[in-house]
């Protein structure tokens, strides 16, 4: 049995939860606020973030690159049609340059602001970080999000998926992230159609639905957030 | 032929540069400085970071855990005794964990202020981020080092290397980051015994010996950096 230490909205916890659901495994997830450093979180993963990943009675699996590194070696190699690391030591490594990408790069540049600043400040104390959302680091995430999704946008016109000809954890990376600030209607998708196809391609996906099923209390998902054709 | 990127004080390249010690890898190595944001490099690495390692007419390998995952995946089979990433899933998640810990948070908040403040600010332009040192962004260094330097002390006492019984990746990424700011006598070996003897073991390894040899212009290095009973 599989355990699932996250948060609804961190993209790095949706990303997880998608390879769980393109590789079939079942968890259980307990929903962890990293912002309240709890002691017991912090015996598992002494960084204190999310996600968390712990197997049976086995050790903790720390970060979301870790843990995809981790179901890859433990249950990637039964899909070898679908597998999501692909196969040659260069194409691998474009992969993970990828999901480096859209996990600490996109993250960092703006969708790790739009996520803290408008849903984990509903929730923190203000002794933990909570208060109003910050409108100048909003504005600058927002102009840097136009640049990620032209990005994404160039690469799926250049290749059939992101990394190169099959889906692999890049898109799920860009997709996961991009689905915790669609669900604020924080992204411009008329600015690049080609980000938009491909994102309605991954969106469809049975892995998805699990991500579209969440909810922020008292805060509803904008209009196109649960639409397929949106 | 391996080509590697890299600048001589950056710890993400002189991991990698310790890496290509231990697994007897040949490379040219290219200086380069990344703030300089150099047109033909961007080209080869979008985010811009070092190191990158290109082998012969293949793509650009960017960043250190995933040049780490690259080398090892093509050469670390041929070292069955001296691998650098162990057997296990878990124990691979474990040394993971580390390499990340090192190379990304201990560099968020210790490492990476000191190289930038008291390193790379001797040569960047005004207006490419140089300027004088930032002090309070080395005291708040200073001050996280510390931390760093017990967890480390931590890990030494309780396993024989840093992340289990043989010496892996984790062991060469804190040294690497250990000993650009060891050059500039800034680490204070004297508060933790056990990191200390752990770091004596690493540095006294032959894969150690490019990084001694590197100087900054104009900046001699502390006193004890070249000795290996400091």
């Amino acid at each position: 049995m599989l355990t699932l230490y996250s948060h609804p909205f961190s993209p790095h916890c949706r990303f997880v939860r998608l390879v769980l659901g393109e590789y079939d495994i079942g968890a259980r997830e307990i929903e962890e606020k990293p912002w309240e450093r709890r002691k017991n979180f912090l015996m598992l993963n002494p960084a204190g973030d999310i996600p968390v990943v712990v197997e049976n009675d086995g050790p903790a699996i720390c970060g979301a690159a870790i843990i995809m590194e981790y179901l890859d070696e433990t249950r990637g190699y039964r899909f070898p049609k679908k597998r999501l690391l692909p196969d040659s030591p260069e194409t691998r490594a474009e992969t993970r340059r990828l999901v480096s990408w859209f996990l600490e790069k996109m993250d960092r540049e703006c969708v790790g602001a739009l996520v803290r600043e408008k849903i984990y400040k509903l929730d923190m104390p203000p002794d933990m970080g909570g208060g109003p959302p910050d409108s100048a680091a909003m504005r600058a995430a927002r102009a840097n999000l136009k640049h990620h999704l032209r990005y994404i946008g160039y690469l799926a016109a250049s290749r059939n998926w992101l990394s190169g000809s099959t889906l692999t954890f890049a898109d799920l990376a860009a997709a996961a992230a991009l689905s915790s600030i669609d669900y604020l209607g924080e992204v411009p998708w008329d600015e690049d159609a080609n980000a938009k196809t491909w994102y309605a391609r991954i969106k469809s996906r049975p892995s998805f639905r699990t991500l579209l099923a969440d909810v922020v209390r008292g805060l509803p998902p904008a209009a196109n957030y649960l639409d397929l054709d949106f």
